[in-house]
């Protein structure tokens, strides 16, 4: 069964009116917004990444999603492995900065032990508040398609991790994202639309399109790269197909209130265009990182 | 690292006031209730145990975190791994009819891919309201000890699922457990502490007591025993130190507004005394299952 499939024979199940049809990243209890992660090694963290990052990279990625809907975090709960001493030392103590970092605190968890040889799964649940929730699907016409920060670093960090030369600036990108909590509670009421690019630029945007029943075209050539970025050698139709960014996509009609860079805009239809310098070019066969 | 040194190390993480120090099952949120659970092939479940049934168990026991909390149940957040084709058909009938059967619906979650030879983990946060909200440390000297329904007849259905002969109702009570969570809203206003039992019966009124600074003495005579598990040749012994009732464990010094039995008292001093018709006996090496 696909995530797709999965998520379709969940959706004929007794649904909250919170749960948004399953069709978003988060879920709504009045002004609480509600993200569920797991993270499993080997997927979606290398067994060789330091556990303190493991540990700052959970967090910080739901507190992303929270961001994504301008939410204030108001705490975590930690479904955790006990296994290694050092591992969970170290765990221990990339949880207690990452915590610090954001100002979130723990609310409670679970702790479980896993069969010799099972490969390490961890689960959070984070928890924010936000009285202006934007939706993925609020997009309208006409309205502009902006990023936040530099795109594609934590793809290069991620090759970089996995034995290429390149500076620890883009390691770090991938190894401890940095939610953009700041920004997204300046951003919520002025915006149609919002998420955070989690798989891939173009995937994501793609998503939000199909969400909002629109068109989204993205010029590659006004994505914003980092110069270490470029220094590495990826250009930026990689740098839009690579994941964990963790930057925030978001769909107006105005200036946004924070620094953000205009790539695109919404129109009539469905799917999603790519231009270079305004002129069409073809797709890429992997638009980011598929479940 | 034990579960004890983990969460030792967690309270000196930035811990919400809702945590309660990590001294409870759950967290609280003003009213909302908050727990979270992770369950493991082979450690949680035995892995021939049918998927309908997990789906029930995982979501059953976590709203008995909340039944004991005197909890309306809200909503669950589900971390799935998707799996074999059959296996998650048979996982979300099971979960139409646990969320269906106690008035619970959906508000999301995460799905996950495993590699392959993971054994299966699944994580659920069980949200829930209550105005009044007891603590598993509130017992006071001089009150009664009371629990729900009986007890043992999981612990006895467990060795049915592993092989052994015996009545499909002991078998229910291991792979569909009750949560008692009309008990637990009636009873929340008159109890002093309560909590449920899931590790075993003097395990758990051992850890209340611990939590409330006092001995417990328990007449194991008193233990209430259903015909099935009499006839199944457990003794009150066996089934006070075998886990999975999901009864509602409480202390009060009044009648209780729903059917219980009284199995003890309060007082003065730390730790567990066992009596038999009012005269000591010596504690068993095992008082329940242990992380």
């Amino acid at each position: 069964m696909t995530e797709a499939d999965f998520i379709a024979a969940l959706r004929r199940l007794p649904l909250h009116a919170g749960a948004h049809d399953l069709t978003d990243d988060a879920a709504h209890l009045g002004d609480l917004v509600l993200t569920k992660d797991m993270i499993v090694a080997g997927v979606h963290f290398l067994p060789s990444d330091p556990p303190t990052d493991v540990a700052w990279k959970l967090v910080a990625t739901n507190l992303s999603d929270l961001a994504a809907k301008g939410a204030v975090p108001v705490g975590v709960m930690l479904g955790y492995p006990i296994g290694d001493d050092d591992w969970d030392r170290a765990f221990l103590s990339g949880l207690d900065a990452v915590l610090r970092a954001f100002d979130c605190p723990l609310l409670g968890g679970d702790t479980v032990k896993l069969p010799p040889d099972a490969p390490r799964i961890l689960s959070l649940t984070a928890l924010g508040r936000s009285a202006h929730a934007p939706r993925r699907g609020g997009a309208r016409p006409g309205d502009s398609l902006w990023i936040t920060g530099t795109i594609g670093d934590a793809g290069a960090g991620l090759a970089i991790a996995k034995g290429a030369a390149g500076p620890a600036s883009l390691l770090a990108r991938y190894r401890r994202p940095t939610p953009r909590l700041a920004e997204g509670q300046a951003l919520a009421r002025h915006v149609h639309a919002m998420m955070d690019v989690s798989d891939g630029l173009l995937i994501d945007a793609g998503r939000m399109a199909a969400a909002s029943g629109l068109v989204v075209e993205i010029d590659v050539a006004a994505v914003p790269l980092s110069d270490d970025l470029q220094a590495f050698g990826h250009d930026a139709l990689t740098a839009a197909t690579a994941g964990d960014d963790y930057e925030l996509l978001f769909a107006c009609d105005t200036e946004p209130p924070v620094p953000a860079t205009r790539i695109g805009r919404f129109v009539e239809g469905a799917g999603l265009t790519l231009l270079r310098h305004g002129h069409p070019i073809p797709l890429p066969d992997r638009l980011g990182y598929q479940h």
